[in-house]
């Protein structure tokens, strides 16, 4: 697949994505609209869509279509807009930009922020329950909650919080990136290819394939918080330095750091070799490693 | 059933729901610790097990044992301690005490309690999802996840936190009041049917119970907000009418409050006439009417 075309099929879906997220989120005009508002703010705040492609890609190398898991992408979207909205807030990160707009505490205040991140939480399992075959929704939900829970996303968080008075280390920075990042990636795939009611090999191949990719993509973004502009970003360049984050480049330089994620990319792409999705997937390794914001 | 021996079934009850709350809350020496001490320590923190025990009720009110309600009876509780860990933020209610202990963040940090409510609120998802039939879970997912959101406890925090600046009337503070407590409630009857796979009947006998019930509880709560002392009561007394909340005493005064509490009380009695646990429903709606904390 072209790089062309690659792009023709990301922005095709990621439309798809968009127009699924207005229908499942509860409309402003629904009382009370104004934490809809402000759930929609962070959802629709111009993300790459990247975790939902990863979704349905999955469900597409196990055999199924795109559309089959939709709701479970739909759902991964709104754990990734919960997880930035509280990172965000000033008892977490306090950042005040994201994506070069206001973070939603901003906007919208702590309070409703707090609630608002809580609302996409919650309605991200009550989207996994739109998934037509109950069997699939159980295990989509067990598969969501581990994902997102204190072994994943949230105990990253902690990680993350708590790393600030630690010294960093690859090891506990690796760790901190398979928690935060490595965990709901694997959770896309694993959820898109149970969507499609996929086999056992799939699924561990893809869980693979995402837990490096997430290495990768954390990598990068490291790098770019270390040479990227506040305009190129889209939020306080060299932030996390500056605070004595645990990042890549901070452990083994910035040069070693792209190395390394060429190298985990590279690694991913061999995992998807002769799977339905493997260009797809093979330009999303691509994408991931060479982007530039 | 006399007094004597419903505290005795109901102390049974809250002990078993105690152990197993214990068993499915991840360990604090799991790591990360810190957030699972969090996490455990507001749901520990003395609880009288209400919304457990409606579950548990429920289920047997449908024809089956307690037993089989209690993945979602803990799933019900932690939505419970999610809600107390997040309201009682800086950012939303600024409170330093719940049940005469220091709040969460006064204990563990701002940005630990933020993370302990969420990983509360993920885990009740993962906790439902241990109920033993498929098919159950779906729709269990879909109940809490309902009585969780914007329409329901979230939704009522929202109202709360907007409510501040309005001036109370009796159909505002109703509304929030079905919101912020009978949501939940009904949500708790509603999944004990349906662990025990009961009939549609019950079902909407129990959710009416429980909504008058709940508003019942959530009425007694702002009385006893008005009159307990911070002893008593264990958290700051008058503190809601201070800070111009919808409260029921606000709108009605104290005496008319009491009388509006036993009377829906006495309604929600009567839609339990004739069903397996008449006699445990029952006392709990004296119970609730007739507590001083």
């Amino acid at each position: 697949m072209s790089s062309a075309a690659f792009d023709e099929y990301l922005g095709l879906w990621r439309g798809r994505v968009d127009s699924a997220l207005d229908r499942i989120l509860p409309p402003v005009d629904q009382a009370p609209g104004v934490i809809h508002e402000a759930m929609r703010y962070t959802v629709f705040a111009g993300g790459k869509r990247l975790r939902p492609i990863l979704c349905l890609l999955s469900a597409k190398a196990a055999g199924g279509t795109e559309e089959e898991a939709m709701p479970a992408a739909c759902a991964v979207e709104m754990i990734h807009a919960f997880s930035l909205v509280h990172d965000d807030l000033p008892a977490m990160d306090d950042d005040d930009l994201r994506r070069g707009k206001p973070t939603n505490h901003k906007v919208f205040g702590e309070g409703m922020a707090v609630l608002a991140g809580d609302g996409l939480l919650n309605h991200a399992f009550a989207t996994v329950a739109l998934i037509a075959r109950d069997d699939r929704i159980a295990e989509s939900v067990r598969v969501l909650a581990h994902a997102v829970g204190t072994a994943g996303l949230i105990g990253g968080q902690v990680e993350d919080l708590l790393g600030e008075e630690l010294e960093p280390t690859a090891a506990a920075v690796e760790r901190i990136h398979r928690m935060k990042t490595g965990a709901l990636f694997a959770g896309c795939c694993r959820l898109g290819v149970l969507a499609a009611g996929g086999c056992r090999e799939v699924l561990e191949r893809l869980t693979r394939y995402a837990e490096l990719l997430g290495l990768a993509f954390q990598i990068v973004d490291d790098v770019l918080d270390e040479t990227g502009g506040d305009e190129a970003f889209g939020k306080t360049a060299g932030k996390d330095r500056e605070e004595g984050k645990m990042t890549w480049p901070a452990v083994v330089g910035l040069s070693a750091s792209i190395a390394r994620a060429r190298e985990l990319a590279g690694e991913a792409r061999e995992l998807v070799a002769g799977l339905p999705a493997e260009p797809e997937f093979a330009g999303l390794a691509v994408k991931v490693v060479e982007r530039t914001h």
